[in-house]
């Protein structure tokens, strides 16, 4: 089957040449100098993009969804009460192992087009001051949302909590600051606004996550979920616990060096003003985001309601078969589908490409939408800010 | 300076992912017999796409300007008398060549935005028995037009005369029959419809063609010009006039294996269907294409007059500079700018891109385009023909 | 640091120009159509390499040493009677992982240098009907030996119990029967003699393994160590328990596409040619192999004993920066390097080169070696079984 | 049919992987600013590498028998006395062009196995004070030889005639001095010691060149071999006479910029290592080198005698074909056998691999070889300069 002419997902999206070319390149001896060297250079610039110097860096080998699962499994004990954070699938789904791992769950949700109120966290944890753990999702991807972790991370600290946040598809394309932000553990993927492969956990954490860690009796070790097998194997003898993901270092580490000359100020300039140009060519279509305000939007993704009558699913693949262009449908959070803007594929030009084919894929499909005016609209948006 | 995003240029443009990497697979010694399998092998599989058994293939070792500068040299003689076709830059370019190398010049001429009439080409034909050559260009890539090829051939034929056909943009995606057509000498490119590199010739040479050469005392020997060589060096002892481009052969090898996979008939529907789309485009948002009509247009590229006060340059230009979009200016035949839709590049979405970036541009230019009527005419030709 | 000239490691090792291109091939979203077929096309390839249409293959997206730890983990309740077979480190650690997880462990232990005779697990299966589960590692990478799994799989099945083999670095390049040896459980790594990037577990279970699993109240689910979810949302949905590793699937695909194209049997033919000239020379430069004996040495690896009065990091650096051929230490076996020929690096002539740098590195560090008589004996090993 | 597992010939051979992606990165249309820039940047390096501020750099698009016919063309009009320095088959060869092209032939002719004695030219020249033209080849590759060129450029502008000098293997692998010499015109070749793809010419060319050639009215003008139309058009107008190879350009590029990070010095270092070990190897191997002695020997490649009784094709191709190494036959030098070291190839394990295969190859067939010697004296030579 051919692939996609243009792949505008919620990610894993195509990288660009530079990143490609690291993927193709040489794979080294995991024990060979060079790659050594490589492996700390990584760390040190991921440690860079997540603005901190204060956290370790970690850099698991799985996908985001092994970082997510270990930062539960390491930091969650029998009966560690825990407030989750549920305003999307991702959200919601923390809690699930949150509760299966042991921990005594309290949960603050929202429908899934909201997001959180720093308040009511700052009130729940007033309430109950017994909580070690709060857990969030920054960019919520499957909802087009963002949770605010700014506030959050300052609120839990001040309660003595410690914090997760999942900045998975937030990191390198939206505004973050580990350090600034008083976030403990945090969990990003390569595969999203960075531009690099999925298969690697990029993860910052705190002394204060270290200290919950080394106290639970729970957290793994001997284990692919051990973060204390990385800090004393790795960092500790320079010896990895286990083989890793070679292809994927070296493509991360060249999204990293491709950022570094991009500058990160100018790579969520770029994420924001595409996200800025598809809202306003999804509103001057006649169709409605799925956020219920585009202040609580996520810039890497625009998520959009499907008209009535229709399904994400059955939209997705039409647009996928007339027009080569692969969006992602809801993956839980509605009935809505997801033009993604992330990384290499956060292109102007690309964002007007998927919206002319959604829009007139939604017109195939016996939809009302102006097509013209929604590419106008986007067109006057990216204009506005023309390089 | 960063890459275009998106580059819709009349060629060379971005190949696909299995070019690219036989682009970078190893370079092999032009002596290891899986160079030569390699070699005789693409040779083939370019007679397939000329659509004949009864030409010799000679892919020599430089850009097509190579292929049709030899093609002139080989044939002309002092005195020869040719009849060149000239309707755009690249047919006068011919011309000069001819004359330059000492033949007795005739020409034929028409405004650029025209092309020839076959019944013109007999008259002269038949009012002039002496001509020996004919040449004409197929696809005028600067101007966006298609010469009759298909009856000039058989005129020629007729007549005794000998034709040269520059193919070199229509080759691999817009209808060509080297042997039906009765075309002797054929230069076409790998880096236009066929999504390959430029850095070789494709060439198909007829019998008759190949007794005019041995028949011509000008003909180059011992040089990068020479046809005889290839023709006897490795078409007869194995051995190679020079050093070829292995690097370039890798490309072309996979665009043909490529082409292959997709069926030439495809490849000519997907320029078409593309090509339709952009001229609807073109002529909903207000704009006028180059070409007087439709029907004498070529199916790679299209050509749009630049409204009265702009120049092509600024155009282009300012194209790039705001929406990330290469497009080509006019290259000699006027006050126009050219969407390339071939090879890899020739794909729905990214046409549309284009237009839409090509008309914002000129909005913002102070041109009055209408980018929404655009853009859903573009949609409503291309969902005619869905997938 | 400059990248080492030649590795023959034991894993991971530079693959081939055609894995590298897939690698850096574009990465697709994970529920893009094409992406799908692309998976089970991937399954179907590795069920045949195992040599089996009976077992159910999954994909785990990490590391081997994610298959293995899921393999143990799914299999073990508290209490299980376990017997694991240690000869090597691989088969010591996962009698830990057996023990941690809560088994009752037995084993049977060997010296490093030597494998285990499968009348004595027949023995011990005979004197402890009890045990439900048989965990045996097939090629010792650490040690370069092969335990006879073609005999315990058989036994096993005779006393009731599962059989967990690691068979990570023999897959695709030593012979393997996973139907006809009746293995239930087996976990391979693509980045040995197939010639893959690291980053994946390729596992075969048996219905008598997914019987165990099942009536297993601890094992893992909605965890990456969850083999039930990939069976039951990927093989049963058709959705991903989480983003898989789309680039290193890429390298996997082409890797299992390159060994079709050569054929299973000639690749195992190659790797067992590479290494008997490795032994051979091993033997003529003076040096002592560590297996006790060739006919129990795995032919993906060459171990041999460090010279009285060195070390094996030492050599091994040594031979790095003087002659920029990276091989392997001894890695918990003992005081021993490795040659690894296994994959896209098993070719004879870069054993040689490693061959001739190990002796000469060996000589420059104040051993006495015959680095002369050591090639020529390898070259004529070479010879004998030459294309 | 499988490629070779090891290609050590006289070129072109396999680049380094930092050269293969950009072979395989996206191709620019020539027009993109982004385009430009790379071309005037690779120009620049080009220039730094000849180490010269005074020459004029072309870079001519074809393989460097593109650059030397040109360089003869375009400096020869009817009658010009020229004096062609013969010492092996491509300064033969270009005598045959200069009369061909209607120069006074004079010619200074050693066997091929030796080289041009510098006071021999310039005595010559005192006799023959009419000589405009010196051409002379500074490595010749099929024999393994090296003209002292540093002297015959000051001999030759002390006479006021003008230098041709045919650099092509020299380049970044052996000294040169371009300004240094007063060489006037040089072309070079990416694909040898640069460690480039085939398919370009890379061209210096000094004030004293361009006068000549500006004062001849032969000089080639709309063609492929006019080195003026580069100077007026690209780099007087900004505007390339034709499509520029794209891929080739982007991988000579990498190469430059490779070259600029190990450093030219080293670059010459690393040949010259890798040159003598495989001398030294092969006369304790008990052959015999073809030039007659070391000192006139170049470095990027190791010309051998094939023993009596058997032909340079059929070594090549047994060793090709039993062990997987492409070395070179002796390309109408005699009957002699080439291992190549240059570019990426050139590097101390893969030439001790092209030795041992050779040997023994040689003993396959019936000669009487040493291999062990050889490859312990090539050994023994590493270690002395090893990192």
């Amino acid at each position: 089957m051919d692939r996609a002419d243009l792949t505008q997902s919620a990610g894993p999206n195509p990288v660009s040449a530079r990143v490609s070319a690291a993927l193709g390149s040489p794979i080294m001896y995991h024990y060979d100098p060079a790659f050594h060297e490589h492996f700390r250079d990584t760390e040190r610039m991921v440690g860079e993009v997540f603005k901190t110097t204060s956290h370790e860096i970690i850099l698991m080998q799985g996908e985001a969804i092994l970082g997510l699962e270990a930062a539960a499994r390491n930091l969650v004990d029998d009966g560690t009460p825990c407030l989750n954070i549920a305003t999307g699938p991702f959200g919601k789904g923390f809690g699930y192992w949150l509760a299966g791992f042991g921990a005594e769950l309290h949960e603050i949700e929202t429908p899934y087009d909201e997001v959180v109120d720093a308040q009511a966290v700052d009130d729940y944890l007033t309430a109950h001051p017994e909580i070690k753990v709060v857990s969030v999702v920054h960019s919520e991807t499957p909802s087009g949302t963002l949770n605010p972790v700014w506030d959050i991370g300052p609120i839990a600290r001040k309660h003595g909590a410690v914090t997760i946040a999942d900045v998975v598809s937030a990191y390198a394309g939206i505004e973050l600051e580990a350090e600034k932000w008083q976030l403990d553990l945090l969990v990003a993927g390569p595969q999203k606004c960075l531009g690099g492969p999925p298969g690697m956990s990029l993860m910052a954490v705190s002394d204060q996550a270290w200290a919950a860690i080394e106290a639970n009796p729970k957290a793994p070790r001997s284990s692919i979920l051990s973060m204390l097998d990385w800090r004393e194997k790795w960092h500790g003898e320079g010896a990895f616990p286990y083989t890793p993901s070679v292809s994927d270092l070296n493509g991360v580490h060249a999204a990293l060096l491709e950022l570094q000359d991009e500058g990160l100020e100018n790579s969520i300039a770029r994420h924001q003003r595409v996200f800025d140009a598809t809202w306003a060519g999804v509103e001057a279509m006649g169709l409605t985001p799925f956020p219920v305000s585009k202040d609580i939007a996520s810039a890497c993704v625009t998520a959009i309601r499907v008209p009535d009558g229709l399904t994400d699913i059955q939209v997705r693949d039409h647009v996928r078969a007339s027009y080569g262009v692969q969006i992602s449908s809801g993956q839980g959070a509605g009935n809505l589908v997801r033009i993604g803007h992330l990384g290499a594929t956060a292109r102007p030009m690309y964002a007007v490409a998927g919206l002319a084919a959604l829009g007139r894929g939604l017109i195939d499909l016996g939809a009302s939408v102006d097509v013209g005016a929604g590419v106008a609209a986007a067109m006057s948006s990216l204009s506005d800010r023309a390089g």
